[in-house]
């Protein structure tokens, strides 16, 4: 890493002017009715630095559906309660496969191959409804925690619209009790897990939010620690290796840096002892990453070398 | 990462007294009669800084087999003469299946997940064939450039023992040319990679060959640019996702840095812009890294906490 | 075939004397609870043949689950009012794996390879609850006409037992809603399914029940066409490739008469233009078809010499 | 079945007036170099009774690729040598994939499903070359018995075709060899296999060499036991459920009768007891059987109610 500091704000408007005529590229991601309405003509990028600075640009105050980006807060949370226990009741290798598929889950027998594919984070979700009287209550506190914002919260016709066309993930978890790794009734899982992936975050938010994972697992502003520095850095680990479902190589090759994607179009990364980045942008590639967010990550490390590699 | 530098050779000496009373852990690889040989005990360790410093301990000066962390430098070898365009013929993707696997290959039509699978690495090395008047002879040459060393050879009796068991690699690259995704004969390209595998080398030799790709593609004692810094940091962003086999999860969770493993029983990791580490020691485990090579790399990660993440 | 009629009676004897002492063989099914209840040393077996008369021995009128048996009736029962429509929503080719799994079915994107795995009795279950008002009640009353017997009915304690366990059967009913191969609610449809395989039988309700695919069609003793000649060749050849599970090969090659089996250990065969054969004995082999039933059948067509081939 | 005899000559020449103007239909194999050169209007059919009539059309007379069709009789003399021996290699299920995978290959683990897959048949290629001291001559000559005819032999140039272009089949064996289920060297085994695919024959030499099948393992002229009359029967069942490559249920569904096709259009069917026949029509469909020759045969079994269903 350079020793100079690098200038986020005139990088931040560099991506910015490079992405504007872009705005459009990719698809939104349809197969959830409501998300499938969001205009794709949108980005933001917010920088938070560990020393406390916010650098913004574009829509970084909007709203969006943050979607599988919290399932690294889902992680997290289950984290501060199991610790490395989590790891028990699923792996962490990539899957080389769809994020939604029930091929790999059957051939290893209802253990999912990590946190970030829909399999593993039903079963996260199911280790919180375990743990937390109201599971879904505990995840929004929680990120309203790391976000600093009260704001955050579900978006009930998101979640609903999700529940509807949730065969997909009836079907994962119905095949997780199968082989009995799911300890709470499927319905309950599912509709847990709808909701979690609900919730709305804006750029400025998440970048704040990821900050404690640059940060050896402790709170900037509040200098609490929410997890031991181990804890934190294994959980980049996971990330890098499988934090954006098929294209965990592609974009640790393009990118560098851990990064949890969703498809609402959002990307929050780490890097590491320095900053969290978010961006947004609802237009998604063929691997369901925001096609414009993982561009503007990958000017982000060439333009200020913060890859970890 | 700290400020102050390490003192490596402490904790290299810490590393061996905790590694010393494990030795014989795990199983030395059978499927390689030559390779069954191997005495199981013994365990040396290397690390080469960019500052020219070298610290080694144990068995750090003898020579083993590299096998598959020859993948590596045949895959540096090819990107010297095709740049990116090596990823016209494979992918940079984990496989999240086993290293010879020809399920994958088939359902993705006779292009391999990436270069450090076995499939992989028969296109690389049809790359090389094609590339090279004699292609075994310019990795060899690439590789004692690379190692400062004139030694580093080929070990024969090993590379003909691996032909003689080399159905599944010969299956594999049938499968491939099949697809259309070979240019050379079949009989050339899986003796060339026998040949590759069988490439002998001590700790301190690797190590001294990975110092490059920590450092932005620059020999450190010589100063040539052998690929530009972009492309060393991507080959390390493919080593670790795709680098331990299986096992790259685990690997990147518990050791946190970029790292290519062989079935011999070595292990090379990148600190990037700091050093390069190789490590040596025949009992495997289930996965097929060297299982007192990870623990070493995994105590150095914390010991000098210079883990990427 | 022999153009003298066997003596059904004396090969009865003989093979149940052979199948006396080996009674016990094989395990009773224990994924669904009230099945594993089952005493394991029974064994029933009678044929019906085309001429209205009925030859049975041992437990022949025991009644036991039918199980995945009633495919076969449901199966007739969705021909009976889509004719080969039915195979818009299915094919009609051997799986290779086995009965229960969800690889396949994600693989070909949600149509069941035939209407004998759970996944395709569960399509035929949905166009059954699209064709009738109730039609549970309506298989039942079926059931009843082609076994001539009104007794023939749900059992309700192992139709709960198994609604309760049925986690891989409502994966399975998810996974094919979400590739829009199912018009009901995944609720209703296995509901549906768990009731429909409670139902209960004797060997020689179910001799007589298989009659009319050996008759062409029609019902012996009524002269009732159900299905045509056509139709009613098509199944028997759908229950010869598919009817034994992933041991459909074997159990032609062994007894060669179109069967379908059931986990409750019951198992029906055809004798094309002769008469239709049940027999019980709840031991399974590793193939979940009934160890001792297989057996007998085995050496029904040796000693009558009937086998199709 | 009829008691009455059917007409078979007539009801050759009403298939043959309704297959002329469908001339064309399919599309001639083209993996093959030679085999792509055939013109796709021809069409030939032939039925051998087990009285000695022989019937024929169009182009019964004609030499064509047996291709596939092969793996009948090279199974049929290994089971002269080894009998039901032959299963310790290789199944008897139908694979439920495509005849030349290797993915149902590495998760069996060597034992391909069935003899009738590539898999299978080089595997009793094995066979019959550690059994014969020139295993192609061997089975030249036991065709040359079957079809009583001096004319059956190899064609070289498809042979050589064939080898060229065998990748897929090298990588097969290869597998196989690796799993320890082959005891020849691959090179022989494949090349072996190529010639055995290139043997040409008539429809009026393949329903006579089909006949001792229908005949209780007895060549209906001579008299010559050939197999036992379990041997057979169980070879026809293993033709019913795995020998018409991935479209098997569909065949028995719409045929009804025992078989085994080739991509070079040809078909051999068995009609127990009564005699066997033989179409062939180079215009392949989906699942690489002969187009029309599949329609005559469901055409013959609705004519002459010839269907063992």
């Amino acid at each position: 890493m350079t020793s100079q500091r690098p200038d986020y704000q005139t990088i931040l408007e560099t991506i910015y002017a490079e992405v504007l005529p872009r705005l459009g590229e990719g698809q939104v991601a349809t197969y959830i009715p409501e998300l499938a309405k969001v205009p794709i003509k949108q980005f933001g990028m917010a920088i938070y630095t560990l020393d406390g600075r916010l650098f913004s640009i574009g829509d970084a105050t909007m709203r969006f559906s943050a979607q599988s980006v919290t399932k690294l807060f889902a992680l997290a949370l289950a984290y501060t309660r199991e610790g490395h226990g989590v790891w028990k009741r699923l792996g962490k290798e990539p899957s080389g496969s769809a994020f939604n598929s029930l091929v790999q889950l059957e051939y290893e027998r209802g253990v999912p191959r990590n946190p970030f594919i829909n399999a593993g984070a039903l079963v996260i979700t199911d280790i919180l409804a375990s743990r937390f009287v109201d599971s879904e209550i505990a995840l929004v506190q929680f990120m309203r925690q790391l976000t600093d914002s009260k704001t955050v919260d579900f978006d009930f016709k998101v979640a609903e619209s999700e529940l509807t066309t949730a065969h997909r993930n009836f079907a994962i978890a119905h095949l997780i009790k199968d082989f009995g790794n799911m300890d709470n009734p499927v319905s309950r899982v599912v509709r847990s897990y709808c909701r979690q992936c609900s919730i709305t975050v804006t750029c400025e938010e998440l970048a704040r939010a990821g900050s404690f994972l640059a940060n050896h697992g402790v709170i900037p502003w509040s200098g609490e620690q929410l997890l031991d520095a181990s804890s934190a850095k294994r959980i980049n680990a996971v990330m890098l290796t499988c934090g954006t479902y098929d294209a965990a190589g592609e974009f640790a090759y393009r990118v560098g840096l851990p990064a949890k994607s969703g498809v609402g179009g959002g990307i929050l990364a780490v890097i590491p002892g320095e900053a969290a980045v978010a961006v947004w942008s609802p237009g998604l590639d063929a691997s369901h990453n925001s096609a414009l967010g993982t561009y503007a990550l990958a000017r982000l490390t060439d333009l200020s070398e913060q890859s970890i590699f």
